[in-house]
């Protein structure tokens, strides 16, 4: 079956620029902005935002209200609300902040393992068991997500194998629901699609993420490899927030209004309402106080009409 | 056939910086170092270069060196140089310049028509027919342009009609190489793999070339989807040069960079030294006294390794 000819008719947008994108953020931004933010982007038609973390306030400041974030955001039926979780200490404040879904972060290479949680690929995983328990004991969703699972800025090419490894112990664990991360946004369409569908193929009961960064311009032909796949939801980040720790003049997540303006343009559903979106990215603009790298926010939609000059002006190919 | 599993095993990368993206450069290049620039690209592997137009020096005075940048520039066996012909007398010019071949332009819809050339679609190909003579006279060749192919500015979405009737147009004149532009940056993949498709398989023996400009960050999911289509070489800029008269603040041609740095990836040949692009691009920059937009060479290829930190960093998903 070819994809053109039987385009995909839905697909979910999770948003995760106040997780993601704002641990990026040098600049402290004030809890009540955080609030307003979240609550707005909830009010989009969004299904999934990625609200906080719950790291070690020592280890991301930006993030260290979320308790005062999760406890004072307006909560909408039918949006889950996320939130990051490192460790056991962190699924403990998880369950005070009655997060929807926990999203776990294991790193597919021992370098960035170690790098990222100061620990071997084996141990997190373990450290990660009781973590799950705790989760299905709640009836909290749990999502197992695989950083560097299409490069890594340490050891570059990562073989499949890596990324079976942690996919299998996720699954011995009882998640089924992965997340399959462009961590440093090296991949290929091509390397993306043919991960997706060997993961797919290989569990055919796990419902998997693509989680993209746009560093080096391949987010959307990545998201579009994807799909082909089989993929069919995405993280994004309104305005394209966050970045690169290994690339500091680089774009962020691929963003959530360059996404959905994508998909509406294709004919694929994402019950998100683009415009209520672009209304938003002015504000996160202040909230950061710099430009957001979003392509169509700042060219506007395909859909945006000129009016036909009277004259003949400068040629254009 | 699946696109997947047989990959394209080479494709072709036309240079447009130094026409569609100087163009939109308001602060006049010196022609040394137009001439210079180009000298180097053409040592780069690329086989197709676009080097300046034939257009009025009124219309376009950053072009107006076109005869002498074209007299002096070092041709390399094997490189095809060619310039933009808008009409008979930009014709005569281009046949005194000793260009390779011809870029002719034709937008697809009315409004563009008149806002671009200053006449009506028939009353341009009309006057496009003696140059079309005048070039096979000359055994020159000839690509035939067409403009809005995929959105027009002041129309938006354009019938597929009118792309086929501007194709058949230039058919029956004889031209047998045509270049499908989206002349604004608005296309999504979905129609850029439908219109390629059509088009290819009502004109089996034109060759098709792509031009696509990243105004809404879809340019390589759009060359992703023109790749399953069938097209097979594709218009870029160094440093992602040129712009868009409607939006000023959006990004310009896709660049040859990250274009070239995607192909690599996927395995798909250029025949273009990446490195040898990537070190022009920092003189093109200072060239033009602007930060380029392509994202590769700002972040850097996937290929750039970083040394694993000693100890750990902040988290990163």
């Amino acid at each position: 079956m070819n994809f053109w000819d039987q385009m995909v008719d839905e697909v979910e947008v999770k948003e995760v620029g106040t997780r993601d994108g704002f641990q990026m953020e040098t600049e402290f931004i004030p809890t009540q902005q955080k609030i307003d933010l979240i609550n707005k982007l909830s009010r989009t038609g969004l299904k999934a935002i990625q609200v906080t973390s719950a790291v070690h306030p020592k280890a991301v400041p930006q993030l260290q209200d979320a308790e005062e974030v999760m406890a004072n955001i307006d909560r909408q039926p039918g949006v889950s609300y996320s939130v990051l979780v490192p460790n056991l200490r962190g699924a403990e404040r998880a369950v005070e902040m009655k997060a929807d879904s926990w999203e776990l972060m294991q790193s597919v290479t021992e370098s960035h393992s170690r790098s990222n949680a100061n620990h071997s690929v084996d141990e997190t995983l373990r450290g990660l068991e009781p973590v799950i328990k705790l989760a299905h004991q709640h009836g909290v969703e749990v999502r197992g997500g695989m950083a560097v699972s299409l490069g890594c800025p340490f050891e570059g090419q990562v073989p499949f194998e890596r990324v079976l490894y942690v996919a299998e112990a996720y699954y011995s664990m009882g998640v089924r629901n992965l997340c399959i991360a462009d961590t440093v946004g090296v991949a290929s369409p091509r390397l993306v699609y043919e991960t997706c569908s060997k993961l797919i193929a290989r569990f055919p009961d796990v419902h998997f993420d693509l989680h993209v960064h746009n560093t080096r311009d391949m987010a959307l032909a990545n998201i579009l490899a994807a799909l082909q796949a089989g993929i069919r939801s995405f993280d994004s980040a309104i305005g394209g927030l966050g970045g690169c720790l290994y690339a500091p003049d680089a774009t962020g997540n691929v963003s959530t209004e360059d996404l959905i303006h994508m998909l509406h343009l294709m004919g694929i559903k994402t019950g998100v309402d683009f415009d209520a979106i672009m209304a938003i990215t002015p504000e996160v603009e202040r909230i950061v106080n710099h430009r957001l790298e979003s392509a169509v926010y700042k060219a506007g939609p395909s859909s945006r009409l000129y009016p036909a000059p009277t004259k003949q002006i400068k040629k254009v190919q």
